[in-house]
């Protein structure tokens, strides 16, 4: 299900004598690929990888200059699993954020190079060859890639699109067997900015309970929720949290996404032995960038902190976004149909034009209409016939690429 | 050969249920759990991570913050295998230093966080589950859990410890089997501070074609050599461009041990198979230290830049902290005996109190005399009996350390 196509459309023929067969078996990731292809193509616009307008705000920054200037240690290794002080930060914004009554910040948390390292560390030291993990499709390209360089199995559990891309509860009960170790879901959603509705994860949870099978929760996006959609945390379920690992990341939170640190949260004995990961591919976290995120988290207190401030005002632009995005989409009908995106900031059309793939989409408005997506093939089985895009850019940003999708598809 | 005893030590029952063998087989490294110990005790000097004092250099610093002032870039992603203006230089470097004709810094290398990472995803890429790599005793430890992470087997090639921990290439030979998959060499090594010699370097090399083997260089200390011994680098031999992957680091030569920031030099196939390792667990090396890199290379040029001038300051202030441990370990015969290091900032001494363990005393010096070490049992099955110090602290430091442990050792 993971196919190759972007490797063949950059001409790279791959060579994997030697190669073990769980990186072999790994395709190169399109999110990743299509803005190489597009430094060779020239004068595109992105409409691909996750990456929004915004700058990290400016109180961050002046924190780590002033840190920069003062506090030599930023230069050098932390503790392995991260600044102390920041560890206690964190577990009062998941206390605060989640409504858990106590985090030991010591035990139960640590912090990553972004929320991917933690979950790649985690998967690694849970699934065993040939253990299978449940995942949602279509579903986060690099989910995959870490199931698979686990060298575990994928199971794809298929999301009902008509209904907004929920989850089919039947379709995760009937997925688990004997060989299944873990349910992976990310709420909000990547790529569907679906939020998961509270009496479905506690149905999985049910499921978790009963099967005794690790939940693992994707909560990246955790506070990019439109509408005032309920937004329900796995990691507020207390009858869960000896099974429950969630990963969070100050990448779009903060607009740090070049910072690389995230956090993760999980019962004190799989913290253990995700740090042994942890430890033979990071050491720790940026230092830096755990300044950075200290100095995020003491403006945020979830009400009228600068951190506060920003993430209220990252909303309301992405917000607008979304409302763009969506109007250029309602002028496309003969192209694609969507499901309006509730969270995150990618939406997940179907492309109604028959007998075009997406890799073929991707590629031919990335050549022709020189705008960047990201074929919706490397999302699980029915990621095919779609396409995503993200909504991060600037509405300027927005409107060229549908502009120039527009002109390209007055030409078919 | 992995001992738990520093989860022992630190009163840590480890609960393995439900966890993948390629992890839970791995032993906490002493090196990083011997900090966490220490916190405990309180008011400890240290010898043991290899932490120079030394401040990233301000040139660097205030590249970064006028960067954080001007280039919004710094915040988010860079391309996935690095800023391609870094790879650029990073290959000048290599080009120059290791005199290579030419690299290709679109596809021969990429940038890390840390060379750690690099390691630790081509160990993953290259060694499938029961594959041998074989390693000198004593290596870095952290060599050996990515070995084990990868589910390969690490193979001991003892040093010759009389002979300055050189390599015996017998012993090397005699360790090659069928399912040999590389070496594994350190120079200027860890924990011995051995700079291998270049004929022995060319013997392996010759090994490793006549078995088509990989070689797998990690190269982080090669800017730290003494007494103008002359230093050889795998990564220089042209004809085996084909089978070496050369590891590197900013972490010691600009004193960056926190900003997570390395580099991989290997054939273009392999680099493509490891940046699939690379997405999946880091995306990207952080950006902002990847400026901080371009900021060192680019006031480097081998002879007058600043850079240059902060690494000859640097080998200088650790050749006469070298030569300071080794005139305190004159006055400790009764405990110790050592081969004077010719590089990197580690010296190995043997313990010669006969039954104590490394573990016991490495816990005695840390309980008794506040001087935190690194046993010598996690570096592979000969390096029990002896005990790690790290010269990086500052000169007060380690007198300070070396007076601890003498006033210890006279209660003895």
């Amino acid at each position: 299900m993971v196919s190759r196509s972007v490797y063949k459309a950059a001409g790279i023929v791959e060579d994997t004598r030697g190669i073990a067969h769980r990186v072999a078996q790994i395709s190169v990731s399109a999110i990743k690929q299509m803005p190489v292809l597009a430094s060779k193509v020239g004068g595109c616009v992105s409409l691909g990888q996750g990456i929004p307008s915004f700058s990290t705000p400016d109180f961050i920054k002046e924190a780590v200059i002033d840190a920069l200037r003062h506090d030599d240690a930023i230069g050098k290794y932390s503790l392995q699993p991260g600044i102390p002080e920041l560890k206690v930060a964190i577990a009062k914004r998941l206390q605060r954020e989640k409504k858990i009554p106590y985090i030991n910040p010591e035990t139960e948390l640590f912090v990553s190079c972004g929320a991917m390292e933690a979950l790649a560390a985690s998967i690694s030291a849970i699934v065993e060859r040939g253990d299978e993990v449940i995942l949602t499709s279509p579903n986060y390209s690099s989910h995959i890639e870490q199931i698979l360089f686990a060298e575990g199995v994928p199971v794809f559990a298929p999301l009902i699109e008509e209904k907004g891309w929920q989850l089919d509860l039947h379709a995760i009960e009937k997925a688990i067997s004997s060989k299944t170790k873990a349910i992976l879901l990310c709420s909000p959603a990547n790529p569907t900015g679906t939020i998961f509705a509270e009496q479905d994860l506690r149905a999985v949870a049910q499921l978790a309970i009963k099967h005794d099978l690790f939940l693992i929760a994707d909560e990246a996006y955790d506070f990019l929720v439109y509408d005032d959609i309920p937004y329900f945390s796995l990691a507020s379920m207390p009858e869960i949290k000896d099974r429950v690992l969630s990963f969070y990341s100050f990448s779009k939170i903060y607009c740090m996404t070049g910072w690389r640190v995230g956090y993760m949260y999980a019962p004190t004995r799989i913290i253990d032995q995700v740090l042994k990961v942890h430890d033979a591919f990071a050491i720790c976290a940026p230092t830096i960038s755990q300044y950075a995120a200290l100095a995020a988290l003491r403006e945020t207190n979830g009400k009228d902190g600068k951190g506060d401030e920003s993430i209220r005002a990252l909303v309301q632009a992405l917000r607008a976004r979304r409302e763009l995005t969506c109007q250029r989409l309602d002028r496309l009908t003969t192209l694609f149909s969507y499901q309006k995106p509730k969270g995150a900031y990618y939406i997940f059309p179907k492309i109604l034009r028959s007998g075009m793939s997406s890799m073929e989409l991707a590629l031919a408005l990335l050549n022709e209409a020189k705008v960047i997506t990201v074929p919706g093939e490397g999302f699980g089985p029915t990621g095919e016939g779609h396409i995503r895009f993200s909504f991060g850019g600037t509405e300027d940003v927005i409107n060229e690429a549908f502009n120039r999708i527009e002109q390209w598809a007055g030409t078919l």
